[in-house]
């Protein structure tokens, strides 16, 4: 598809006041050439199709910058669980089960649902990254995905070298849809020594590092006993913030862990949900903020959560927020930035989040015909307060239609979803 | 339409063992006749009609215990702003415009948005009560409807003939699809005297009380001020709560405000979306439910909400417990429990909640052949921690079917949708 003029409500996320009730959209290829007044694109461009949606709002296409898509296999295999009994006894027996072909077909399901409701982009860390960039290739996507280093498993020195292997194979596919980032898991699974190795790789290979960083109370403790140390401070120390570092939770900050991260341009991947449900505490997300640390949103793993919906997950950050530290908190349109903008600059995407020209059409449609959207006050309110995943009507990724009046264009969804059946269920059985 | 027979999965609430996962429920007119394994209705039951939905989960209708439906009408009208200044300058101005007409289609459209988000009871609290029962009458839903009361303003007296006449006229009507109840504001906005001769009023008549009550700290240190006591305290002492009472919100609480609610047998609203986005806190919900208190979910109004989605309700429910008091804290299977039977229970509706032969059939059907929800490994937690409004396919509230693969069937949408942008800009305009 080579000329698309799609006209809607445009809600570009340039700023608060920007918004064309009706607005127009002029595409050509992958990119954004107008963005405007109904009618006000240059007569020069010659649409080949019009995409009219008069009751839609059309806006960036959301950025999930914390998941472990192929998790989805998990969903709903063991909910409410302490911690770590939850981990030993649940997730991880099932993961080790887990083939390079079940990781396949869970990412797809993942990515089917996150086209369903919305997200664009995601930063993935999980295991077999290979077949996670083949389905993002063939899903359509946009995918930032990190090898999980767990540096003291056995397989420690194996990942890294898969990871590596994934830079050379996989660093810019799709046209620039995949970018490649070190995984390594927290400070507490990864020793000083391998943290500063993968830097080292990171470093020499012109890529980023996406890591947990203080997602729970415990973990503040072990590396306490272990280093002396805040976990921020200690990975400060290794030297692993120099670069591109987005760091995953953030739960538990001193005011110095803060001040690291803003100096040291570390960007925040905030998950509420699973920060939620998983009794981890509250982010000091507006205290990150005020001080200029870029932070996106995130679902996490659907294990955790139960859904990868990020509809859901803004609504959540703004409550959550507002539970703990006043009313006025995190207002709608800074959630919606998070989700969108800031999203896209943490994971280093630079023309993704925004709609202006020049950017790359990533976008969807939300169907604003239905009564919740009812009276239309405030788009940005009924955004992130009154939306939820069934809202999204259309998706675009890099010019492609990914899918059309809610049916998915590249992903076989009833095939996937019977594949994961199969599967999660055989392995649960295997028990 | 007088005998069908669905055939899905069956989560009846009537245990957390209690499933079919090929099961059937046969109705005649506006009772369940049988539930069980498909094909075990009895050879007697000739269905004339057949409703096969292999893919759907049939659980019963959710509960709605408190809302202002008409507050649609409002949404993302103000937000992100203190509880004071929102209602002083913004919410009170609004509603005093609101005609009886306005009120009229407020609640229609709530009512549409709550079929299509598989509530099928609410417990409402507004004006002109008389235009809401209309609209439930016409929507074809359950509702218990509570003519809003504030002593201290000067219609009180005025309102509060307004209610005994809805009891006179609507207790009862649609064949009980309505019920009335009182609805004294709260503690701080209603004298003693007047809160007593509600009570009077009320058991003369035979019916309940909804009252707001110890819903923010503000509230409790008026209240403290004013009479010496707690919220509770003080309504126990003037004998408020000799009946059928349901409070909503009930936040902060003493131990000894737990133990009265308990022994009072006063049924709790809990509003957790309304309350983390207000500031107002988080509800003690496993301790008043390890008294034995009923206790059931509500969204408040669409004005601090902003929707009347009852599975985001059930969601945030559990994330604000978890969030707070543990990870095992309030599971799934009790999050439905208070969306249905318990909700039911303490509105006083005894043949709602379930989905056992005799009961009302009150029931919906969510679509799970969508890809977040696979692997199916449970069915709970899918309903709370995956599940959104837009999942639900179908809905029948007295045996007679108000939504069939996502279209209402009594509510003309596009029409009420209309009326209420157009009603609700006019109102917002005039200021």
């Amino acid at each position: 598809m080579a000329k698309i003029l799609i006209r809607a409500m445009v809600l570009p996320m340039t700023g608060p006041e920007d918004f064309y009730p009706e607005g127009e959209i002029a595409i050509e290829n992958d990119r954004i050439l107008f963005v405007g007044e109904k009618g006000s694109t240059p007569d020069s461009f010659v649409p080949e199709r019009i995409i009219d949606l008069p009751d839609d709002v059309v806006m960036p296409g959301l950025i999930n910058t914390h998941t472990h898509a192929a998790m989805t296999m998990l969903r709903s295999y063991a909910d409410d669980l302490p911690l770590m009994p939850w981990l030993q006894t649940k997730i991880w027996p099932f993961e080790d089960k887990l083939s390079d072909e079940d990781i396949y077909w869970g990412t797809l399901l993942a990515l089917g649902e996150m086209i369903q409701s919305g997200t664009t982009t995601m930063l993935d860390m999980y295991a077999s990254m290979s077949h996670v960039a083949k389905a993002v290739l063939e899903a359509g996507t946009r995918g930032v995905l990190a090898r999980g280093l767990i540096g003291n498993a056995p397989n420690g020195e194996k990942a890294l070298a898969e990871n590596i292997e994934l830079v050379r194979e996989y660093h810019g596919a799709g046209k620039g849809r995949i970018q490649i980032m070190f995984g390594p898991h927290a400070p507490y699974t990864c020793s000083g020594e391998f943290l500063q190795r993968v830097k080292q790789e990171a470093d020499r290979l012109g890529v980023g590092i996406h890591i947990h960083v203080a997602e729970t109370e415990d973990e503040i403790g072990t590396i306490k006993e272990q280093y002396g140390k805040t976990p921020v401070q200690w990975l400060d120390e290794l030297g692993l913030f120099g670069g591109h570092v987005v760091a995953a939770h953030c739960v538990h900050l001193t005011e110095e862990d803060r001040d690291i991260l803003a100096q040291r341009k570390v960007c925040v991947a905030h998950n509420p949900e699973s920060n939620m449900k998983l009794n981890s505490g509250t982010a000091p997300v507006p205290e990150l903020r005020s001080r200029g640390v870029l932070v996106g949103l995130g679902t996490d793993g659907a294990s955790s959560n139960n859904n990868l919906d990020m509809f859901g997950e803004m609504r959540s950050a703004a409550l959550q927020q507002k539970l703990t530290k006043g009313a006025t908190t995190l207002p709608a349109y800074e959630v919606l930035q998070m989700a969108t903008v800031d999203g896209a600059r943490s994971l280093g995407l630079k023309d993704v989040g925004m709609l202006v020209p020049g950017y790359k059409a990533d976008l969807i449609s939300i169907d604003f015909d239905q009564p919740h959207f009812y009276p239309r006050f405030s788009v940005p309110a009924h955004l992130v307060y009154v939306a939820h995943a069934g809202d999204v009507r259309t998706v675009m990724v890099d010019g492609e239609l990914l899918m059309e009046e809610r049916q998915l264009k590249t992903i076989d969804i009833k095939r996937v979803c019977h594949e994961v059946e199969k599967r999660a269920k055989a392995i649960a059985e295997s028990f």
